[in-house]
């Protein structure tokens, strides 16, 4: 059995979202246990008859963090759904825990209780992201505003580790975001981590990349600093709405296209399916001592459950383990 | 006669795109004096007989800055093909130049050449972006690699004046991009600029958007950092080539899409040209005295040409005087 705490107020539509996603999954999993962290009477709402499973546990609490709440104030809070959750990893009776809740906080939150891993000085958050050729690997996406160059050099063994885990064949290739790809640009903290990361013997480092690169395919892992990193894939999120808005406009134009719409949208559905959901998917907050997974705050039922299910199989495949291992090999 | 100076060995092609596109140019505009800058063996093997045209001014030089080359090489180089065209627009030879070149060389030798504007320290590249409502403009795109609160204050100022005279209605829409709305993100250096715009009341400020703001219309003047606003723009133009992609593979599946492809592929066509050719266009460096307009470096023939057409109507409008005006109204 794998036991997975969930926050179930977080989120820009709290119970009304994370209650139909944790049945789902319950449905789906034969073997998840749920502790389900909110307030009661909200959650009851959403709990219709004969939902009563013996894999789902739910724990009361008053307490929240709002979406617009400070990190000082969430910090605070001892009894929020997802401190309560986070506890849960800690204590060891929940191997991972899903949030769609204040990335701040759940950063900062997730770092108090459970401490970072050994020779790991900042979480970062990392997600997977489709190219042209597969898939790649993107941290830090917002864990942090800045980042040194030894946080960048630890947050490429942490994409590293986990890319392996996630089964990317051979050495993972590795690469820093710059702005341009001669050794001249970027700023110091990006050029002393180029320097260290040349350097290094245990990684695949193949160096700069720039944002066109990110849907290429040419590497596997993707470095950059959590501001940078939150824009570039907000921006692709933003993109692709608005290209979607611009087809089906193109559609409309007369009644030919409206007929050739008809037919073409399915296929283009089916095509923005590849990759637009991807690009909206939960992402792992790495680097912490426990399994952490930050579903997208505008999550909706489909985007939560595959939160959940992404911490049950990193629990299941004691992917942690696994990453740390691979540190622990790394920083000597 | 507007006069603009062309660096014409400079981008990945150099002469085989810019002289085509200076030729399309002068016969397009019959008001355009060109001066073009470069190696003349070279140049001649793309002017073809006939083109000597009385509006057409060929200065020979050796020497040109290298796609890699390092700004202070760049900087030392007083006879580069960049260089002499920046001289031109500094002795009032020419009324604004352009460059596909080394974007931080042209950066750095147009401020040493040019001087900024009263009031600003550093120069922005700004640019149009294209957004479901219409359009709005981006600053800095890459030419400083970090920017402080006061830097990112001069960027709003030149942004909101750099709208003003391209038409936008009323007072611009002014905000900052950063990675969560709510006031505790971003850095040390974006909160300063917040708070030192909240409190400018020269300035229709509306505070933060994110990253997927950029393509909804909502703001007209985005302000942010040389290194993300790159980040975002390359981005952008990667996820448009992939998105392309899997567009064209989602409609080669059987005969029946190959064929409603032939007759989809058109309007889609249509759809990608109204917005993919802006995410490639020229940027504009602001804060210099000057007009300087830089080509991406991967410009083929009719981005060059576009970049030409912006400088000559920068230039023919006296924009750079609007926004040296509009300046000197808001640095008091």
């Amino acid at each position: 059995m794998v036991t997975i705490a969930i926050d179930a107020m977080g989120g820009d539509f709290g119970p009304r979202v994370t209650i139909p996603s944790v049945l789902s999954a319950l449905e789906k999993l034969p073997d998840l246990n749920i502790l389900l962290y909110g307030h009661r009477a909200k959650l009851d709402a959403y709990l219709h008859q004969g939902t009563a499973s013996s894999r789902l546990e739910i724990i009361h609490t008053d307490q929240q963090v709002g979406a617009g709440e400070k990190v000082s104030a969430a910090l605070r809070k001892r009894e929020s759904s997802m401190r309560m959750a986070l506890d849960a990893v800690r204590d060891e009776r929940a191997q991972g825990m899903v949030s769609a809740g204040n990335t701040g906080a759940l950063v900062a939150v997730a770092r108090y209780v459970l401490k970072t891993l050994l020779g790991i000085d900042r979480p970062a958050l990392i997600a997977r992201l489709p190219n042209i050729r597969g898939h790649s690997y993107m941290l830090d996406l917002g864990a942090n505003v800045e980042s040194n160059s030894e946080n960048l050099y630890q947050f490429a063994l942490m994409g590293d580790a986990f890319a392996r885990v996630m089964g990317v064949k051979g050495a993972p290739k590795v690469a820093l975001l710059n702005i341009g790809s001669e050794e001249l640009k970027g700023n110091e903290d990006i050029r002393l981590a180029n320097a260290t990361l040349k350097e290094s013997e245990l990684l695949n480092y193949v160096g700069y990349v720039e944002g066109d690169d990110i849907y290429k395919g040419v590497v596997d892992v993707i470095v950059t600093n959590g501001y940078s990193g939150n824009i570039a894939l907000k921006t692709s999120e933003g993109l692709i709405r608005y290209v979607t808005q611009v087809i089906r406009q193109s559609f409309s134009k007369n009644l030919f296209t409206r007929l050739l719409g008809l037919l073409a949208m399915p296929i283009l559905e089916r095509a923005r399916q590849a990759f637009e959901p991807e690009l909206k998917n939960s992402a792992v907050l790495l680097g912490v001592q426990g399994i952490v997974v930050k579903s997208h705050g505008k999550s909706q039922q489909d985007a939560f459950l595959k939160a959940i299910e992404s911490a049950y199989v990193l629990a299941k495949n004691d992917l942690l383990d696994q990453i740390s291992d691979q540190l622990d090999q790394e920083i000597i």
